[in-house]
């Protein structure tokens, strides 16, 4: 089935493709997926697998500092420079540390940020974080559940990007026997992952993020991380302001 | 070159995916295309090459009246009927009438009209009108000028969908030789396009509107007419509130 059909009784599975676009979905009672696969969910599923506590996104640097003055570690980059002060970048590889073990961490970033405020506006019953990284056990564990799902893109400042949307549409791809697709945007997504997936590092060699950010700062090795299914199999979810490990 | 890039001096080709995210987009002194394949602009394209002299876009019913009383013909539908008192209906076969030849002409369309409503917001340069049916006269007008183009997908309520995607991605095909892309709306839709390409109907067919609207109504002939290349090649652009054909 195409489109959700309410009458169905199944649920649906859909993907908005910016957080502009939040607003346009039923998210009361649902459970919202926040994506920004390069870096800051991928990096968020590290920490939590290395012992994290709590994470707390924040917009910018200020905003960290209440958290950092409370004995929070700390995690930001600007133009590819961990913040002077900071005790993390933004890499992947940056979270494989064991000081992370029980302890709680400020994280600033853009994107993501901005999408997962915005879905909250919302009242969803559920906020988790998605990647490559934890894809498996995230996908078992909204199968589980009752609600239906949004899959939530960071985007780009509010526009389309191909390495969120190529990530929505592998989820799409595997709750697709028990979910219905809500609207176009699902299956937009998911015949960008199945044409992505075969050629993968290729396709995003395409996307504007990987012209824009990843030549520029070397963070290849980044991306390559980032694209590995199921290296890091935790399920981050928002608590109030924190996300913290529900599996 | 996957991204535009200022300093190339080459004309950039985007595509907004809905008109919820035409703010994201550098607008003033370019050029934005409206696309609404089911069914208006197809329509508008029908009825400039039936020699319809102008067009004015409205969103509701009411909007419609002042015209109607200037004399104006009219179209319009809702709920698959046509409007009580109007003229004319929504299908592309309603405008291919002789009784158009010379007139003005009203039309109430919602998608279509709120996206050419929200980029004039912006200060376009010009606004024109794209579907299958002006493909190929309008791929070589945005050639010949030397502004940058936007493609604005009507979409379907502020959410993607499938067929104006689609065609968004057949135009960047032809434009990619001379433009560059901007950001990945652009890259999404031409790989889009080119998966659908071999398979058109049977693409669609999975398409929310086509289930919502499509099989109710009944329109499967509007679809596959919906669907055939240079049909009617006009070039429609906005001059004031009016649509006039300029090719």
């Amino acid at each position: 089935m195409p489109h959700a059909d309410p009458k169905s009784g199944k649920k649906w599975v859909g993907v908005c493709m910016t957080p502009a676009l939040v607003g346009q979905y039923p998210i009361k009672g649902n459970i919202v997926v926040v994506i920004d696969v390069l870096r800051a969910t991928t990096s968020m599923c590290v920490a939590f697998d290395h012992g994290v506590k709590s994470i707390v996104p924040v917009l910018n640097i200020e905003d960290a500092q209440p958290y950092k003055d409370k004995g929070y570690l700390s995690a930001g980059e600007r133009g590819g420079e961990q913040v002077e002060g900071f005790d993390f970048g933004n890499s992947p590889y940056s979270f494989m540390d064991k000081k992370l073990k029980g302890k709680n961490l400020v994280m600033t970033t853009t994107n993501g940020t901005k999408a997962l405020h915005e879905s909250l506006k919302y009242d969803p019953k559920e906020v988790l974080i998605g990647s490559f990284a934890n894809i498996t056990v995230l996908c078992e564990y909204l199968t589980q559940k009752k609600e239906n799902v949004l899959l939530l893109c960071a985007g780009y400042q509010d526009m389309v990007n191909l390495e969120d949307t190529i990530f929505a549409g592998a989820v799409v791809r595997r709750l697709r026997g028990t979910f219905e697709l809500y609207e176009d945007g699902a299956l937009v997504a998911e015949t960008m992952f199945r044409i992505a997936n075969r050629r993968k590092r290729y396709f995003l060699r395409n996307s504007s993020h990987y012209n824009r950010v990843v030549e520029k700062l070397k963070i290849q090795s980044d991306v390559k991380y980032a694209l590995r299914r199921d290296t890091h199999p935790v399920v981050p979810r928002l608590e109030g302001e924190k996300l913290v490990r529900v599996k």
